[in-house]
């Protein structure tokens, strides 16, 4: 039901047959679609029309995550987004989803780095119902000890089953600690257990208190609406609850200058093939230079989405020393993105074979950049995609959502596809050679490690695949 | 004037007489010499009568550090050390040591990740003026924006003199950061240079009112004095300012469990020949079961101190791939302890090779321990410096200050010889099997690169020793 992300909008699996579409489609929804406007409370609105159903897709979208949780806090905003699901004046425990269910409609929630949010899909004639409901959970949520203990070791349990047991997730977790030197994004959204362990009602209370407020929301509804119908409905649920003064912005640890290249090895006996993994430290869509973020976008996807790939061509299919390989990049954090890029080794075949394959690759790139093709097919899946998620309601309020709430504007959004067109091979590989940097990098190894923890290598059967 | 360290108590080069030495002089201070006693207000006293001259030396120590910083201050701690020379409603601004220096006395400022203190060695009729003096910049301190604007320009040089233009200083700013996951212990204690740009007058006048205050210091005054006579003017000086009821102890974020064994590489034309570094993570005395810091004390004089240690008879003497080689534990922290070595590699010779003979020692000592011969010697040693700094009353007064400031109490330190002593071969043995643990450990590698930044190694004629 709750969802965690490292400041990532999920992709969609996006199938070849997108290529074709793409070609087919004129993007309409280039033009401006959505509106927006703000109740004298300070709560943005975000309206996205769409009415090819009865039905609303709506999200609150707090400008607050785990980056701007108070230090020895860890894992306290995504606490809290469980613990949003307790009672309130008017709600009793545990019935917010089963009244929504009640309804006919579905609920979810997400916390990562920067933003948390709150969403139902529902049919449009609930949709005053269930802003009722979120902006009283806004300002009312009641919670006892005995609930906050219950839901921390549910919390604890999701750590345990989603981090703990998976060592791809384990290195990652290692890996973000490496890579941040000094921001919050190296502190795990989850938390640290030992933290986590500590959490109470006090600290939830406090950082609810605290960002939970219109004025640092954003409201999304996309669907069978239009702008005036939000607004009417918006001013008499959202707009009778009062700002808070002292919402102030976000004050974070920004990073140092990096110098010095890192690596790191996680041995785990439940890790499968060896597995190479790098992250590169990268400006976000916030932070980036104009038309640098989708030179970074382009070049990931050249360098490391699919099997046309430059990694997976050179790795799997030429050299046959991996056995899948892959990357991207996640430029949707607020204070800086990153590129990740990933392979896993075929049986028998040392990481160090790995890596070198990878810094040919990516040597290569640096230095001759992508060919003009590479780079017009890269633009027309990006197109396919944006079209793609453009035709789901919900990715839809989702990329409006989580793009305002990190300082986007509605005509970045909807210009996106038009920027992306205009990046110049030139541009790409400007983009590569600033930050494919290795003092910009961290390097992890997975590696099996048999029972007695000597670390010799066991082979396994079975490729392993990232989670 | 000013000192930052990490965590660590300045060792007293030893020389080998020091062992002779030993032999002969019985340890006539493992018996009770310090007395301790607290004003009504809160703040701690520790005398330790020394009437061998009729000077006196007076610390005021603060149980705050950089480790207790907010978020995105970093070096704030530091800062503040320098402002407090600054004026009050009696000093005039940069007084404060002029009037020390007029008295005949000298003085000395130092600030840690856990403790801040304040020194004076003065003649001991002079005692109740710097008390005064020191209690009057406890509570009112004056500061200027201008005054704050030119002394940030003194700490930004402090940095880029003391840190930037030492490669040795960076990679261990590095590593540290790469050490600790969670814990502020990873932030350098002189700040990122661009937090430290940004400190203000608020910043520095909140730090001040939040930590000092009598209720959060410890007075130490060693020298010509009576307990009765500090008593009786530390009740006329320090026992007139207010406690600080906002004074709740540190609340820090601790480390989750290390994992994966982290590295790193830093590059710098200004390095001489290539150098090899590592840390571990480790319990410090104050976070040790009992006898185990003891141990690592003796573990790593045993392995890195010194021409006779394992590593340097290895590394410099048999195998001849290092000019020189080094290496200790630091057990002053208040959460965690380190262990570090180093080992400079000769004209040529590559890192591996260096670490491979490192990784070779230590996994001896992992796995067969020390002798009998080597273990007493190492005792020796150790009891010569308690010795011998004990003869030296800054040196013992510093070590009152700082163990009494993270937790430690007069008996723990007056018995830290005898604990010294009882420290088994088996116990030594199982610290170097529990905490040289890859998992625990950072590892850095300084390499020359010449200008044109492409990671070739330049040969050096000069060996480059650790600073």
């Amino acid at each position: 039901m709750h969802n965690l992300g490292r400041r990532r909008l999920p992709t969609l699996a996006m199938a070849v047959m997108m290529l074709a579409f793409a070609q087919q489609i004129v993007p309409a929804h280039a033009e401006p679609r959505a509106s927006e406007f703000t109740l004298s409370n300070g709560m943005q609105v975000v309206v996205i029309p769409d009415h090819r159903a009865p039905v609303v897709t709506h999200m609150v979208w707090y400008k607050v995550g785990a980056a701007d949780e108070p230090k020895a806090t860890s894992g306290i905003a995504h606490f809290l987004e469980h613990l949003m699901f307790k009672s309130t004046d008017k709600i009793a425990v545990g019935e917010f989803s089963k009244i929504i269910s009640r309804l006919g409609g579905q609920d979810n929630a997400f916390t990562g780095q920067d933003v948390t949010s709150y969403h139902q899909r529902i049919a449009k004639e609930r949709l005053g119902t269930v802003m009722d409901m979120e902006a009283d959970r806004m300002q009312h949520l009641r919670l006892t000890k005995d609930e906050v203990a219950t839901e921390r070791q549910v919390i604890l349990e999701e750590r345990r089953s989603r981090i703990d047991n998976n060592p791809t997730a384990l290195l990652d977790e290692q890996m973000n600690a490496a890579l941040y030197l000094s921001h919050p994004y190296g502190i795990p959204v989850i938390g640290w257990e030992h933290e986590m362990a500590k959490l109470s009602r006090e600290d939830a209370m406090r950082f609810y208190k605290r960002y939970y407020a219109p004025n640092n929301a954003i409201l999304v509804v996309a669907g069978d609406v239009t702008p005036e119908e939000v607004k009417k409905l918006a001013e008499e649920t959202y707009g009778k609850v009062p700002p808070n003064p002292e919402v102030d912005g976000r004050k974070r640890p920004q990073e140092p200058k990096h110098i010095a290249a890192r690596r790191l090895e996680l041995k785990d006996p439940r890790a499968g093939n060896a597995s190479f993994h790098r992250y590169y430290l990268t400006p976000s869509y916030t932070t980036a230079k104009p038309g640098e973020a989708e030179a970074l976008d382009l070049l990931m996807k050249i360098v490391a989405d699919g099997a046309t790939s430059r990694l997976y061509k050179k790795l799997v299919v030429d050299d046959k020393i991996a056995a899948t390989s892959g990357g991207d990049y996640s430029g949707w954090g607020l204070d800086s993105g990153a590129i990740s890029i990933y392979a896993v080794a075929t049986n028998g075949t040392s990481l160090d074979k790995v890596e070198a394959d990878v810094d040919a690759v990516l040597d290569e790139i640096r230095t001759k950049g992508v060919t003009a093709a590479e780079l017009e097919r890269a633009k027309k899946t990006f197109l396919a995609d944006f079209i793609y998620e453009s035709d789901n309601q919900a990715s839809l309020a989702r990329r409006y959502g989580w793009s305002v709430a990190v300082g986007r504007s509605l005509s970045d959004i909807e210009g996106w596809p038009k920027a992306i067109s205009k990046v110049t091979p030139e541009q790409v590989k400007q983009a590569a050679a600033t930050y494919l940097d290795e003092r910009r990098s961290v390097t992890g190894w997975l590696l099996p490690e048999n029972a007695n923890g000597r670390g010799e290598r066991v082979e396994q059967p079975v490729a392993h695949s990232r989670s």
